[in-house]
């Protein structure tokens, strides 16, 4: 549903009250066959009561075959198109460490990374640098002046770091300097438009000072910049949607997506049990609450098959205190699915259930893979289209045509 | 599917029969948890037996969450993009009354209400006035003339009105009068075109002259228009489908949308024997049949449960005789859900079964909302998926591709 039919639909004054429950990394596999996922192998008495009164299925975050990051993955889940908004992977480290990026700022991703005697790139990981070395050689970087704009540096983690550049007029259409394989110099920043041009001088004068800077710090003796980009100007929840949205995550990733659609983030809570804290003190504020539990989806990245049924069995534990505020329209599902026996994420639908006053329930009466295929939402439906349904089943979408 | 696609796979000499049979309002929701649909309660051993050698599931008349007015709810049923193919409110409007609408008539739904004496809306439907108050306000109305234009003004019900100006070159892109909220004046007929500039001077004579006649008849002493639209000219079944097609339905609003894409209407039937006994006597005439059984849908917006499962048993009793004509492809659904619980259009689902020789039959025995869901169509078809594979099963479209 394009965004415009959606609005023209909206009813203003709705005081209904939607909860978008994401269990990060949800889904999974068996490891044997005839195992059980996960999720199936969960003790999970709550879950599987309220799927018996929801209407279940399996929904797919992008499409057909493809394996979701955390942004695109939860933008699906937000009503927002994946493949239409897309985000830079410059803005998507600046949103990972909660860098307080400005609609003119242009972003990139960074890798401090080795270089021989002749430029060419013979580590693109700079062996893997510990984070306490980065640091110290980002404090290095952020001497470097440029002329007409102010510049950030900043590390994310091992040999990875944020780079921006603020200032007037700045474009951020410039080709990636990381060659993406080793034996090769790093490439020339590239600009595709008029405004990247003078960005361009700048980015060069940089990578100069910085190969100096670092030419004594094998093995990050360089840096390699790539998706240069600016924050990206949307639609807002509020504006599309009418909801006063808000978000409940620890992770600066998930609440920087947040922020993009126009939520506002609550909190910083180190556990799930505060996570639900933050939504019970905030419950009257809003319409939408995304809340987001990480925990399962680290264990499904670790390969930990038995701590990833642990988490989940945790996440169940808490779903009655989200159902004693008595939401209008309960959505539990995951931003994609992380079997612990691949140990990342993977392109497997993911299973979900929405529970309203006025949904269908099918015959599904227990959460799972397998179990949630015969639910009234189907076997794979798009992860996009559970935004409108959440927004009906909450009463806050007009009839369409008489 | 494009209609353009479509068309060159349509065998033009085909003679086989196709019956869209349309139970409207069809699909329910349980009263209790656990409870049965309207459907799932009714007592039908026809449908039961048809769905248990069709292909059945479940069709989304326009996407997920969006609850079809009946004009949209058919418009997919026939095979139009209801997002592509819009019906203007003034035109709805006039097909609700069976007015017979020309080509370049400008057709707006109008109000009456009520004005303060410094001409703010205070009551947008002027206290719900009787029809036969209506109808004399009416008459009072049409006394006025318009220069080079013929002015129509007709009772729909209530505070409701039809607005038709009859000339040459009239335009319709004009906003809307009707503020939409009271304690403001109504809104000055925009025009947005050239050519509805001429026409906006006519509205405007019209509103003030009304406004004049009306302005003793407290409550209903002005009027407000919207809605302004032209009958739209869409491809017809015949061309895009190389099919006759014929309506049988009872009430205006349905014949009108049908006559919309290029189908005769056939009689006036008071009751469903009556369609019946229609469908009998034109079986020679026509490859293509659409039905429609209204009072099922009445009694889920009266929210009489019992009455709408009477109803569905009523159209169940009906279904031999027209398997007695020997159809090659039978289609029985709904436009959209109205459970009686909701009282009201829904964005659920509605069930589908498609028979015909050839089609595959799944395991599904008996015709519900839950049944349904593991049927061969899946659990949330598209409706205007359904044409197309009547079309097949009824021999109509060549192979695609060599």
């Amino acid at each position: 549903m394009e965004f415009e039919f959606i609005k023209q639909l909206v009813k203003p004054d709705e005081t209904t009250k939607i909860v978008l429950l994401v269990l990060d990394g949800l889904g999974g596999l068996p490891v044997e066959l005839d195992g059980a996922t996960e999720l199936e192998a969960a003790d999970t008495p709550n879950l599987d009561a309220l799927a018996a009164r929801s209407i279940c299925g399996l929904q797919e975050p992008i499409g057909p075959g493809i394996t979701p990051g955390s942004g695109p993955g939860h933008l699906g889940l937000f009503g927002y198109d994946p493949l239409k908004y897309q985000i830079g992977r410059g803005v998507l480290s600046a949103l990972g460490i909660d860098f307080d990026l400005q609609e003119e700022d242009v972003a990139a991703r960074g890798n401090f990374c080795t270089v021989d005697e002749e430029g060419k790139v013979v580590d693109r990981r700079a062996g893997r640098i510990p984070s306490e070395k980065n640091e110290a050689l980002c404090a290095l970087l952020r001497q470097i002046q440029l002329p007409g704009a102010e510049l950030f540096v900043r590390t994310v983690k091992e040999y990875r770091l944020l780079w921006v550049l603020r200032g007037q007029g700045l474009g951020a259409e410039i080709a990636a300097t990381d060659p993406q394989e080793t034996g090769v110099a790093p490439l020339e920043p590239k600009p595709s438009s008029k405004e990247s041009e003078k960005t361009v001088r700048l980015v060069k004068q940089f990578l100069k000072e910085a190969h100096e800077i670092l030419s004594d710090h094998q093995p990050a003796n360089m840096v390699l910049l790539r998706g240069f980009s600016k924050r990206p100007v949307w639609p807002l929840l509020s504006h599309v949607y009418g909801l006063r949205a808000a978000a409940i995550a620890r992770y600066p990733m998930y609440r920087g997506v947040a922020r993009l659609v126009g939520m506002q983030t609550l909190g910083s809570s180190d556990s799930v049990e505060e996570e639900f804290d933050v939504l019970e003190q905030h419950w009257d504020d809003y319409d939408f609450f995304f809340v987001h539990v990480k925990r399962i989806d680290s264990a499904g990245e670790d390969g930990d098959f038995e701590r990833k049924v642990a988490r989940i069995e945790e996440a169940d534990t808490q779903l009655p205190r989200i159902l004693d505020l008595e939401p209008d329209v309960l959505v539990v599902t995951g931003d994609h699915s992380t079997p612990s026996k691949m140990r990342y994420h993977s392109w497997h639908p993911v299973p979900v259930m929405l529970w309203s006053e006025h949904c269908r329930p099918d015959r599904v009466k227990k959460f799972g893979e397998r179990t949630c295929l015969t639910g009234g939402l189907g076997p794979r439906i798009p992860a996009v289209d559970l935004m409108p349904l959440a927004m009906a089943h909450a009463g806050r979408l007009k009839k369409f045509g008489a």
